[in-house]
């Protein structure tokens, strides 16, 4: 009797503990799996084609997206912050030389590298930016502290540095960014700009390489963020849209996270990333179709290039106007999806 | 009989000739006349206080507002064009040191002067934009190079001055900018920032004083520009809104052509200039409502200052939160108008 009673007692004490712990848990773990959320990146727009891409190559950037989205999916399954995400995929491709930002960046006219960044947050629409920095090896994250720390939006120069090492920051030496590849490209750029008037449709891929990434997490908090090293050969201290909040990034959390690639000047001139947040909230267009149609603007200027975007229900919209864009996207459905040419 | 005749073919000549002259002449003039045309300006907005500005020096400020402005209704009135009315206007209030721009740009931290300028046109959205210069007396007209020569939209610091260079503007010497007052404005925000944290509410002027212009010419052209020596005290190579097209400055003549004054870092943030331009064309507000809107946004987020904007029927905006603005316009009635208080 004794033990039946110990018995129907731990029963019910059991039942209890498991709907006090469990049933909450699941319920709390469906709800969050409910809410969409999902993370899109980009290694650049350009005029890559298939047929002229080695296989290695290929390969080697598709790797490399992959690696880039599942770290920034990884943080927001977990319930990080979009924030995070973005910072976390874009140092990775910051990190990698076969894109043009942070190791990868190109050479400037004078033979150095000037990367520009920006980032911003769609919650308290926040933002920061870094433009024309040489000693600084991920500027995303340098971008993050102008937004967090500084009281500005954008720094530039040696003052940005500065500021980056008072944040504890180390500064690189010049040498970092250092690579063959990039080398040769000045070379042959300065060798065809002697030659010949600079074409618009140049096949030089290097003319507007630039990693992005946009990012809604669970809380419903859109995040984008771009950096870049710039164009091959630019000279006068030439800024393009990648460290303009508005043209080359932007985020509301009434419409959508936007980070741009491409002939910046023709972002800048059509505030291209807010562009696509303003046909959102103000003519109710969808995400697919506000970038769509701000890809065809830069296309009618004269322009080029391309964006991602997520909306605030995780949509993702990539259009492009070039003959390839290094992208993917990866959601809460968990599928993958990475793809460099136009037509795949 | 003869004389009757020779009278009256001599009548019919002459009414003949009257009409084949001058009713198109006056046709025309009329035609042309009724084409709306106008110019605005701002020297900045800020905490001015009409009790604590002496009379002379509220006149000297009225005075030179009303010189650019006469100076750019010129030219539109000779049938010029709004870039040149722009440029014109900006010029004459960056060679006076009473504004925070040119002559009169702030002191940074370092105890130097660093200039930002842009310019837009608003039929072709033509833009150029010059940030971080020390060494150029009219940065707006140096903007308006980069947009014309440069290839580019957005040039900074020694390379913004390179391009200069070799676009023959000579460079002055940095001592040209040093005025008395905006030294003493610097060691009095040393001093301020030593003993407390910066105030938002504060009423410095300095920390916001800008000049900028909008322009609408004969043609229906639109165009906008924007010159200042940021904020006094400014560290890390901080950029404001001011040489950011979308931001600081836009123009397009499908809408209007804004310049703003203010906290620049919000203007950034809400992507201000153009956010008016957007709200015309994709709300279908008007210039007034859209101009006051974003006024609005940018207070909400905790940031002030002003704008002022001319649309394409020669209407007038000029919104602010600030205590005041020095501000003026002149449309094609020849009346002009200008008012530095906000209750005026």
């Amino acid at each position: 009797m004794k033990d039946l009673r110990r018995c129907l007692i731990g029963v019910a004490a059991g039942f209890f503990i498991f709907n006090l712990v469990f049933i909450p848990a699941l319920n709390a773990e469906e709800k969050v799996n409910s809410k969409p959320f999902g993370i899109v990146i980009h290694g650049g727009a350009g005029y890559m084609q298939k047929e002229r891409m080695p296989a290695e190559k290929d390969q080697q950037y598709r790797r490399k997206l992959e690696e880039a989205l599942r770290a920034g999916y990884a943080i927001l399954e977990k319930g990080g912050s979009s924030l995070d995400a973005v910072e976390t995929a874009v140092r990775i491709l910051e990190d990698c030389p076969l894109f043009n930002a942070g190791k990868g960046a190109v050479f400037t006219s004078a033979g150095t590298n000037e990367l520009d960044s920006s980032i911003m947050e769609g919650k308290g629409l926040k933002a920061g930016a870094a433009a024309g920095i040489k000693h600084i090896q991920n500027p995303i994250s340098l971008a993050r502290l102008v937004m967090e720390r500084s009281g500005h939006v954008m720094l530039t120069g040696e003052g940005a540095e500065t500021f980056a090492k008072e944040m504890g920051i180390p500064l690189v030496e010049e040498k970092y960014f250092f690579t063959e590849e990039r080398w040769k490209s000045l070379q042959e750029e300065q060798k065809r700009e002697k030659e010949a008037a600079q074409k618009k449709d140049d096949e030089n891929s290097n003319k507007c390489g630039t990693v992005g990434a946009a990012a809604l997490d669970k809380e419903g908090n859109l995040a984008a963020g771009t950096s870049t090293g710039g164009m091959t050969n630019k000279k006068y201290g030439r800024v393009g849209d990648s460290p303009i909040i508005g043209a080359g990034t932007y985020a509301n959390n009434r419409t959508c996270a936007v980070s741009s690639t491409g002939y910046g000047e023709y972002f800048i001139r059509l505030a291209a990333a807010y562009d696509i947040s303003a046909l959102m909230e103000y003519k109710g267009l969808s995400l697919e179709a506000a970038a769509s149609l701000v890809m065809e603007k830069i296309n009618r200027l004269g322009g080029y290039g391309g964006v991602i975007a997520i909306d605030s229900n995780g949509k993702i919209a990539m259009p492009f106007t070039t003959g390839g864009m290094f992208r993917g996207y990866l959601g809460n459905d968990g599928k993958i999806v990475i793809k460099i040419y136009k037509d795949e």
